[in-house]
């Protein structure tokens, strides 16, 4: 609760992201200039400007956490040989994720400027894999829809309006169960019981 | 398949349509202007002119036959008694509506203009029928979310590249199934049966 302000004394470039993500969410990445950041803000487009030189710089400094993040939880993937963990952990660390970065995620998957800057970003290829572990190898239509409504829940649960009313923990335990019933992990593999 | 395509003699007006949509869908609707869509087309911004005034105009054209079934749908619920058959006919409803306008939703639900526009759309407040017809009355942390994942998924299964290589008879069928194990549609009132 509360996390978020509009305290005066917060670093000036926190404040930027701050405008800018409200701005994102209301106007589009598209619709959003930094004469509107700093309108928002009651500062001049200079002072903008002294923090960050390009709307695609801030794009990057607000989602940039998000995705370091995620290249994170896919790399450990690979690290942690027990299926049934493995499976376990990935969704809790997306799921956090998640909730840390409630409006992100939307913004994230939509906004066309957006989707082509995170192309070029190596967690690119995070998204692929996590759903890999998800679905397992070959997987057939009903196990693809099963993950996409996963992955599509996940994205609008921070914006979801009607979602609003619940704690961050809520929230964290009712997505964890709902996206496990829809995924059923599979068992582990025989040798992971040794 | 192939119901899309550019053949030269289709109507101005549609061809004016398919090159917003795609456009909504690579720039976004903030970052799409008239002249962009006259030159998708190889046509003057006369032209496009010709057959809308505003980008505004094209937006409702593409959402509108959209929004105009979803009040349908909505307003049938109140027209069926049973129970069991209002929750499987409106599940149904917006499975078909969503296949017949795959790319669509994703703009309409995350685009902020036209979000916009759709708060002042009667079909508005069909979101929340519907929504209420799914979770039923006094839904607990639990049920809200499993909707919301279900909206989600709905909302993206139409852009999600997972999904592309499923038909429609095959998305529509697994988006029942699996949203039907997420919402599980309560036993009708004894009433109900007689």
């Amino acid at each position: 609760m509360a996390q978020r302000g509009s305290r005066p004394d917060r670093p000036a470039r926190e404040r930027v992201l701050e405008a800018a993500l409200d701005l994102f969410a209301e106007q589009g990445v598209s619709g959003t200039s930094l004469q509107m950041i700093a309108d928002r803000m009651g500062v001049t487009k200079a002072a903008v400007y002294h923090q960050f030189r390009t709307k695609e710089d801030i794009v990057f400094a607000v989602v940039g956490p998000a995705l370091d993040r995620l290249l994170e939880i896919a790399d450990a993937i690979d690290a942690e040989p027990d299926h049934q963990r493995r499976f376990t952990a990935t969704l809790a660390g997306i799921i956090d994720l998640i909730i840390t970065h409630r409006r992100l995620a939307a913004i994230v998957q939509f906004d066309p400027m957006v989707a082509r800057l995170v192309r070029g970003h190596p967690a690119h290829a995070s998204f692929e894999r996590i759903r890999s572990l998800f679905t397992g190898p070959d997987p057939d239509g009903s196990t693809l829809v099963a993950a996409a409504m996963v992955s599509g829940g996940l994205i609008v649960a921070g914006v979801d309006p009607a979602l609003v009313r619940l704690s961050d923990d809520e929230l964290r335990e009712h997505l964890f169960d709902t996206a496990t019933r829809l995924l059923r992990p599979p068992p582990g593999p025989p040798s992971a019981a040794g």
